[in-house]
């Protein structure tokens, strides 16, 4: 069963991705270490002993629609009593109504620990979170005064109604549109697909922010408007009103997460209310809604990161623990009597090796992204502007190399298990099950990878990226000079992925100076998991640097070393992909024919 | 829906994998060209209108055990009838026992399609194979004339009875046991899990043949013994007698191949028949028992590897076809109207072709592997000793490379397809949970590994490996004097990774020489792939090369030239892990504790 490990996610937290450095500088008020620790060993208590031993009755009972109410598995909804009831929902809330301000980097490392417990469940409260921030910043007095306080405390919770069926990445395209009445309000037509968590028995009152179109709005992107569209609607002394003229058609019948109700949404079809349509607020400006979206989705796809990270988490603890248990065969210099663990045989342990590497490395990426936005939160002027930037660099980083690192991880876990693992039973099936849809939402990986060199390369023309470069051959720098035995050859390792990534770099940033967009595109993934992996090596250094004197320095160490000696010698390969690969794909695209 | 690539599938065999030499070399007496095109032919047809249209309701359904009998998916019992009618069940078995005696070639690429159909259904099918295989070997007269004609019929189907609770890679500590009768029968006692298609309605009697110890015997691998155990006793006459002392006590509730019963087994419980004891016929001799299974365990792991190029190729297709349909976004370069099919885009494209190249170098391997059995069964002398030595050499190959390309081609065909890959009716996310048991079972990938490095590699003191890279080499050389620009890099490609794969393989039989056993087996699975990637390469290589008029030679070369461009450069870093890789790992083994 799951264990939260709160001490290597505060360590990483403190000396990996830089909150110790926040604390120094005084960016985070009268938050101290000790408050830090208090809350992830509850956080962690909490992901362990009470999501973690649900999350496997909510794969196999899923979430069921019966007679257009959703009923949620067995034990969840109490589950997510519990939860708020923790306070859990206001993390990061603004104080004001009702949450605890509290940094963002507290928040994904308390989200890897319970999407560890269960995807599925963490899934819906990361949904509200993003409604609370896209409200909390574009909605007006009146709508924040009446939704989020009780979104906040996790009374309502809230989802974001994107995608429709011709409508997914390009949201350009869709479909769904609002009626202006006179009162101010709007009226909302249209269908909406993949809506996680759209219906429910966990909460009263549901906040749907819905994306639409106005009838004289510009074709395409600048055409959306953004719509809160409540479930029952809200009398203005705070109670519940009239149900609204939306609801749940379908569930979904997915691969994973069944325990998270995937609903296709109907607004406007004249199933409640008198008059046709469901009545919707409009956030932020008519035709600036995609704008509003865009606020929060660099977070949402670091949220997403996070799932990647919790799996692969899970799904490691799983296969070192069946590793250490199941003995099979002798393996080289097992003097022990009869059959070894399988953790002794090389394969076996290098797997798992493999795995905690993946982990940590996305674990510390995704962990300095939320630093950034955190520092980005405090900070003014330039300084804002660089963190802002590093924030937006490092969010296509961290949602596609955890992401990939969750299904990966996760597959190999089953690989462990040997034909156990392919038991359902067992557990490790669920993690590849669920961790397979975290490559694909909140923008696929593929196209994370075109933001990532289309629109993160070029922050500050390309100076904010070459800035980092030299952080990184820093801390490399600062392994060579350390002329600790236990680094191996670390780093001359990271020296040469470093200088992969600055040429990939540099090729890409010329390619797209030169306008050869389809050549840059081609070996944008590649260039992306190379970025990922040349920062997993670096992190991992960053690690074993660290004097913490709590004994596990050695280790740190050991694991940098590993992940050097074994996984970075990739990024030469990616490196290639990136600069060669593109005159043979376009020379191929007829095979395709 | 899959349609059988019975025209690539062809020209693989002819002109990749070595049939057409056999021909020219007479090999194959009056087989044809003619005959093997019209066999393909009415495989694939089989495959594509016969068999797939029924594998999503056998995912669906799934085997069911109802009173202790497995029923099996709707219209599943007619599709084996229909199967059988059809003459499959004995393609390459002898014609004494009915069969058809074809080359090994052609079944398993008949065997590719029908697995590509449904994985699910083509495995039981499989299973008898194997079994049928064992039992002409190593059977008595007797038992030969009793069980094989209707086994060849596929009036009756057979069984592998290997695996229990303790012993799944490590067969030597297996406790089913076996006591002597003064009839000259065994009375069989215990407990057998993961038995493949152990019960079902397709057949009235089923063959297991089951691996126990007999009270004296030697500890460990050398004491075990194969009986052949039938469910129902057989008469003289040949009509079924009594019920054996048998039964299908569950089945495992799996990640995927739903529709193939998962048994665990009971023998000899007293459940049926008068005496305790379910009734076997010795196979072969007494603690002879493990040799018997390992003649027929190199075909059923190429079986397993085909699985793998099934579901890689099934995959593809899907992927192909969902890419050019769905529209979203503009790709650079587009011009058509509106949005452009995904396909336009280079990230999807580019995944795409390594679907493809995955697949067809997965297909070569295999097939290459396929033409050294048959090539060995027909030559004497020296000659067979090279063949017999080749498919040891390249069966662990096919097996893990083929098997890890299913399981990594159909995670990308769930990516390319967005949201709707998670969803289960896409049928996309099956081909994933079906593929990952195949790296798994037949000795896990990395069990294959161990093989390859320590009883494959050292064959005829190295001699059979490096005069197996001579003849890689040629094909570089043969690519870089042809001269065609579509090639492009290749040739150089080509020579750098079997150059890896060469360095590499004298670093691990020095290992191996200096007793360096820990070390070898740390980069045998990098070592494993290395080799499945080099070959691809050249096989691909080997395809561009080949010219047949049939308008295709412009395509094969750009797929070779994309593979060579963006594939291969990984060698280096795999080559890298064996060589260096040791060091790091075993100085990490105490993270895991």
């Amino acid at each position: 069963m799951y264990k939260a490990p709160v001490e290597e996610i505060a360590f990483t937290l403190k000396h990996v991705a830089g909150m110790d450095e926040a604390f120094a500088a005084g960016k985070f008020g009268e938050l101290g270490e000790d408050l830090v620790d208090a809350i992830l060993a509850e956080a962690g208590r909490f992901a362990s002993e009470e999501v973690a031993p649900l999350g496997d009755v909510g794969d196999r009972q899923g979430a069921r629609l019966i007679d257009g109410a959703v009923k949620t598995p067995e034990g969840w909804r109490d589950l997510y009593r519990n939860w708020i009831a923790g306070g859990w929902n206001g993390l990061t809330a603004p104080e004001d109504f009702g949450g605890q301000n509290l940094p963002h980097m507290l928040h994904v490392a308390a989200m890897e620990m319970w999407n560890s417990g269960s995807m599925a469940f963490a899934l819906g409260p990361t949904l509200t979170m993003g409604a609370i921030e896209a409200l909390e910043k574009h909605g007006s007095d009146d709508l924040t005064a009446t939704f989020l306080p009780k979104m906040v405390s996790g009374e309502w919770m809230g989802t974001m109604n994107l995608t429709e069926p011709h409508a997914g990445s390009d949201l350009g395209v869709l479909k769904t549109r609002a009626e202006r009445r006179d009162d101010g309000t709007y009226r909302i037509f249209g269908q909406k697909i993949f809506i996680t968590w759209g219906e429910h028995d966990f909460t009263d009152n549901i906040i749907h922010l819905v994306l639409a179109r106005l009838p004289d709005a510009p074709p395409g992107t600048k055409g959306i408007s953004l719509f809160l569209v409540p479930k029952f609607l809200v009398n203005a002394d705070g109670s519940l009103g009239t149900r609204n003229d939306l609801f749940c058609h379908s569930l979904e019948h997915k691969l994973g997460i069944h325990g998270s109700p995937t609903c296709t949404m109907i607004y406007g079809d004249g199933k409640f209310g008198d008059e046709r349509g469901a009545i919707g607020y409009l956030v932020g400006e008519e035709n600036r809604g995609l704008a509003c979206m865009f606020t929060m989705m660099n977070n949402a796809r670091l949220a997403v990161g996070m799932q990647g990270v919790a799996i692969a988490e899970a799904a490691t603890q799983k296969a070192v623990a069946y590793a250490k248990e199941r003995t099979q065969g002798r393996a080289p210099g097992w003097s022990g009597e009869g059959m070894s663990p399988i953790i002794e045989h090389p394969d076996i342990a290098r797997t798992l090796l493999t795995m905690k590497a993946l982990t940590q490395g996305a674990r510390a990426i995704a962990y300095a992204c939320a630093h950034a936005v955190d520092m980005a939160h405090v900070s003014t002027g330039e300084d804002a502007r660089h963190w802002q930037e590093r924030s937006s660099l490092l969010t296509p980083i961290a949602k596609s190399f955890a992401t990939d690192a969750g299904v990966d991880v996760a597959s190999m876990g089953i690989q462990v298990h040997g034909g156990m693992g392919f038991i359902e039973e067992t557990g490790a099936a669920r993690y590849l099950r669920d961790a397979r849809i975290a490559p694909i939402y909140e923008g696929t990986n593929g196209i994370q990878a075109i933001d990532l060199v289309t629109r993160k390369l070029p922050l500050s023309d390309g100076d904010h990226m070459r800035g980092f470069l030299a952080e990184l051959r820093q801390i490399a720098a600062a392994v060579a000079a350390s002329n600790r035995p236990g680094f191996g050859e670390t780093a001359a390792r990271l020296d040469a992925s470093i200088a992969d990534l600055a040429d990939a770099t540099d090729w890409l940033l010329s390619a797209l100076g030169a306008g050869k967009l389809a050549e840059a595109l081609a070996g944008a993934t590649a260039y992306q998991r190379l970025f990922g992996l040349a920062l997993t090596g670096v992190y991992l250094a960053k690690g074993g640097l660290a004097e913490t004197g709590d004994g596990k320095e050695d280790q740190r160490m050991a694991l940098c070393r590993f992940a050097a000696e074994n996984l970075l010698a990739e990024t030469a390969a990616l490196k290639d992909r990136v600069v060669n690969g593109a005159a043979s794909l376009a020379a191929a695209r007829s095979v395709l024919d």
